[in-house]
């Protein structure tokens, strides 16, 4: 983690020979759906984000409920974080079904993000990673904590949904509606939900906040793992104190943002 | 490890610096042993992906089953993994012996991979690795479980060899058909066999298949770690949810395949 | 935190890429406020520098004293360490007003270093960061000690500040003077305070300094931790071993910060 | 760690920005001390390896003993070893006298390789490190162990060396010949010798063997650490199967030393 920050020249990199650039003059003349090309600019900017930073593997999504439509969201075809574009971005709706799929694969657990947009009328972003900080947590009884400012949105909690409890022996994906609506519920008015044996779910008013909560999620995760190891009882954040900074990192969130935008994307930011 | 799908980058300018492209061409119009230019490929990406990841530094190797005999193996001449080509994928039978060494040196412990074939017919491939996330659990009386759906082979289990219970005292090597044959009565109808104070060794029905379960168990080991660290007890995948989670992971698979292969061979995967 | 030194080439793309070498171009013949142009381009270097081994994420500042007005302090407009050029140093006076603000964006925190520098005479540097090797100490019933001579100035101790002890339940944040003046009454005669549920700040007699000790601080924790985590007693060094090696260190200063300055500024270094 | 070897394209870019290739040039027709070129280049490569990997930050040297004069032996001027090359060698006697200073500053731990030369006539190269892995157990009641057979040279033993049994409270260096004969005498036969505090030195029959221990005894005690971590006993490589393994891996050292030294300079390795 200490390296996060070292590797703008990498990203670069990948930005020119991946054609990222390419990609973001997609973006700005873009006609896909949702046709509003900031939106879908921040879930390709998003996905390639979580991945530089190792939140998400080959596995994970970032989705936007429509900006017009409260009842379809946009979500990428099935495909890896890293290397999603605008042209890769589809339209649905609240029940998972693609509105033009145009023979496009599209995620097996597309209903995370569908049933959350039904239960959730406050939602316009979730995001679904595997964090390598935060499994341990979903199959622990060790509760996940803020341990500092930037993660103060866990204060307000995050449950661990079982699909064991609801759904007995299963694959573990998140493949229907019913699975879906069972996270949702444990999702309850929380901005984050753990899943036993599979990752994480975060929410929130943007694409940006959403991935912001998933980056400092992981980030927070590490950081409860280092002090529980250090003994003692440690100090968390308190629910009040957690209410008031996270406001102030939503005042401030356009800053890392635009930092970890440089990172996947120099040309566009420049 | 939070940095993984930061270096795409890096990995790309290595292709051109080392001329990666350069043995893809060769690749192409290989004619290397096995007559086929894509399993071959196999065996060159996953030996660069796993190095890509630190799963392999100069040690560890990968190997599949001849498409068309099923009594040769294809395997690198004694080469770090990061550099193999297709034009140093030699052939060997299942005593371990090249077929046409053409005086090239061989690994030591090509008899991990022969005494595996001879025992496995549904094995196509075999990968060994010095896993460092593995390496504790080879030598700690705590078993390595699954952790997450990604790794869900694991709950078949994964048997620990120690070398000294048949061979005494040694040079902790497979030097010979008798500790392959050792080792490969160890894995038995498994899909992982870790070696007490040496690594690991991973099979599958393909190189892919065999790749991404040495990658899980880097990272299954890793996150087990954590959630022994975090104290109380541990809610692993059950067999069941394991059997049942493998076969999804194993349709997904070319999703995660094809982002490592940008990794290591951006020029190729375009 | 191994692989630190292996990515100068990472850093040079990115400064090639992101305009650092025009950066101090303007740095060179800057007419920004100090009128020091070496003293401001440490501050862009030492910001560069956090950032890029990740002792700062996107949050952090380091500022430095005004070279002939002990009154004043420089310190760039609220921007991402890792973003931040010659151009974006401002002035500031003891109180955290501005002196020539110009409609740019101040940083909330800058009463870290206002009442720092109005508590502490002798100091000319003040760095603040979310280091992630400190935050569990920070909420942690264990104080942190020097583990190695590198970070000998711990042994004249390092205290934690809790903001809830003298204002409540409040964002986290010290956003005026009274949260900085009680932050100085902690920090003492020391070079290290720790942050509760935030981060730390580390001083000294030189920009160089104070980014040394904020780098050699988080890898002491990181450092701590692992100790710890052996099991038994640690043999820390003692104050007075602390004290001499301390010396020592800031006699070889120049030898890492070229170093370091070369990582984020290669064209500038040569 | 697990990033290692994903980065031969950041450290290839650094050969090229950094003029790595022309200080190869300038090894070529080298007239340095020591007349002998490629060991020259041994240290050069060694102690750029040792940064790339972070086993050394900004400090740590690497030495051989002179080929030809066994009361010489060659190490940098006083520099930072990702920066060493080969016009930086200096010829120094076995009482840390510079033979040829020329004015160039000289490195206050010098005396750690010229007593160990002193003491130890089979030694040919000696490494001095920070080594983050190690520096828990110099200041641990726990023993450093082979883990696997890599590291197997520690299973002749690994003592710590702490400067104040025999020098009370100091600044931690070996400043002068009675210190670095201390640190000698703990060394004894052994190839590593750990200082509390401080850090660790790895010696051998060649550069690249010394480089080589360094870098595994590092990465040992970070599995070793892991281990510890999971509970339980330890199943440790025994003194027998350490002294064999060893064997092999001395005779499968190149393999690894050419892949490191194309991460540090792949235009070399061409």
């Amino acid at each position: 983690m200490t390296n996060t920050l070292a590797r703008f020249g990498a990203a670069a990199i990948f930005a020119l020979l991946s054609g990222l650039a390419q990609t973001h003059a997609q973006t700005a003349g873009s006609t896909a759906p949702g046709g509003d090309p900031v939106l879908i600019e921040d879930i390709v900017i998003g996905s390639r984000i979580l991945a530089d930073f190792g939140v998400v593997d080959g596995f994970g999504h970032v989705s936007a409920r429509h900006p017009t439509n409260p009842n379809r969201f946009l979500m990428s075809r099935s495909l890896a974080p890293a290397l999603v574009a605008a042209s890769d971005i589809m339209e649905f709706d609240l029940d998972g079904n693609a509105v033009d799929a145009r023979g496009r694969a599209v995620f097996l657990e597309r209903f995370i993000h569908s049933e959350i947009y039904k239960a959730r009328p406050d939602v316009m972003a979730v995001v679904h990673t595997h964090s390598l900080g935060v499994i341990p947590f979903t199959v622990s009884q060790v509760t996940l904590r803020p341990m500092y400012h930037n993660a103060a949105f866990l204060s307000a909690g995050a449950p661990v949904w079982d699909i064991r409890k609801g759904f007995g022996e299963t694959d573990m994906l998140v493949r229907d509606g019913a699975r879906g609506k069972s996270l949702a519920e444990m999702l309850g008015d929380k901005s984050v939900v753990l899943m036993r044996g599979h990752g994480d779910v975060t929410v929130g008013p943007s694409v940006r906040i959403a991935v912001f909560r998933a980056y400092y999620t992981d980030i927070d995760a590490k950081l409860q793992s280092q002090a529980i190891a250090l003994g003692g009882d440690v100090n968390y954040l308190t629910p009040e104190e957690g209410a008031k900074a996270d406001t102030v990192n939503l005042a401030v969130l356009d800053r890392v943002w635009n930092l970890w935008k440089l990172r996947v994307a120099p040309t566009l930011a420049k």
